[in-house]
């Protein structure tokens, strides 16, 4: 069997690749997690695409229930690996003998997305081809029109939890919060830094907020919840940059 | 005049967005350096890639040529301000009256990218638009196809100068290495390291090495040599990861 895990793009359907757009017309079956993340809008998304770009009147579209984590389970680990398990078992039901299969992936298949880790436990192996998308650090610095590093300096990729386990990166300048549920950025020393903030990065209903932190926290922070309450979720992720050679 | 920073992915034509191609079609000129980086391969691929998506008969190609760094500054970052002055000069020069203007920028214009930095030297301002393309980092994952990052774990994107300045990025398991021209992971500490490197990322002539940086590196080292030779160039990048807790 071969497996197209295809990254989709953050929100904007034009993110889309070419070369999404012909895996997906040259595939036997896709799969569609049905509400994944809770979040109906994503769903929607990946259905506005396929009525968009599936040109195929030969590939079969399946929508599936993504199982969901057993909160029972203590260790976080063991949650998420029994969690994948659960997942690649629901993936081959419904693969059945399909020889070319595809998966639409949020973002690019490779950054904080667990797809590859799923795919690894299907029996037998599958050969997996990665289809490359815009990720929501690519809709952050475009929506701002920034760039990632200055000249020639280095970055970190890293979560909310990571930042308030361990604070700001060490070695770096700059930083990108992911997966922050929580406006982490609050547990830092204020002064010397700058943030550059997306709510929704790269999707239609996009909110950008910019400044010095002490002042453009507190404003985040109030922008975010009200976001989260007029549409029921929020995702968001912001880039941190220190003022001055402090490391 | 609205300037369009139009990220066109790393080397694979198919890398293109349909908002890329939307926008290659939407401006009145579109900007194209001759033999930029010295690389005629680059030059050709951003001739290919608008002979296959480029249709508004009203859209103006202009060619110029980049000026060269005077390496008679000596301070590195003066060299480099003084070079990003001369660009801007040209590139108005080139724009004249036009109102919609683009430039199609390898990779994605965030990530070790000077256009944005070069832009901001235009006066009058003009209204930037950047549209994110694919990286060499993302093109590196997916033809390894594996995750840039282990579970919720943070990732530092770095330099070959870095590298070698600093050695491994503290605090993280996982390094992306960009614009390293001297194979900097032999300066490392070679055990416990597992290495998945790719020359020309993306491209049609990929090469893909991986495994433990020990036995890897020195075939790294042969392949890069032969390809350089072969190809006239060569660009690569390559993710390190420790593969032990031993931060």
């Amino acid at each position: 069997m071969q497996l197209f895990l295809i990254g989709i793009g953050s929100g904007n359907p034009d993110h889309l690749t070419l070369q999404a757009v012909k895996a997906i017309n040259a595939v036997d079956l896709i799969l569609i997690p049905r509400k994944g993340a809770g979040k109906e809008d994503l769903a929607d998304l990946r259905r506005d695409i396929l009525a968009a770009v599936l040109t195929n009147p030969a590939t079969k579209l399946v929508e599936f229930d993504l199982p969901v984590r057993d909160e029972a389970v203590a260790d976080y680990a063991e949650r998420v690996n029994l969690w994948h398990d659960a997942i690649a078992g629901v993936w081959a039901e419904n693969i059945g003998g399909a020889e070319k299969v595809a998966l639409l992936v949020w973002g690019d298949p490779s950054l904080y997305d667990s797809t590859l880790r799923i795919a690894a436990r299907l029996s037998p192996a599958p050969q997996i081809t990665v289809i490359p998308g815009i990720t929501s650090i690519q809709a952050l610095t475009a929506g701002h029109a920034i760039p990632l590093n200055e000249l020639a300096e280095p970055v970190t990729i890293t979560t909310g939890r990571q930042l308030r386990d361990h604070g700001f990166p060490m070695g770096v300048k700059a930083c990108v919060v992911m997966l922050d549920g929580e406006c982490s950025f609050q547990t830092l020393p204020q002064e010397g830094l700058h943030i550059w903030w997306a709510g929704y990065a790269g999707m239609a209903q996009e909110i950008r907020l910019s400044g010095a932190l002490a002042e453009t926290g507190p404003k985040i922070i109030a922008a975010r919840a009200q976001a989260r309450a007029e549409h029921g979720w929020i995702m968001d992720i912001y880039l941190l940059r220190r003022r001055h050679d402090n490391i």
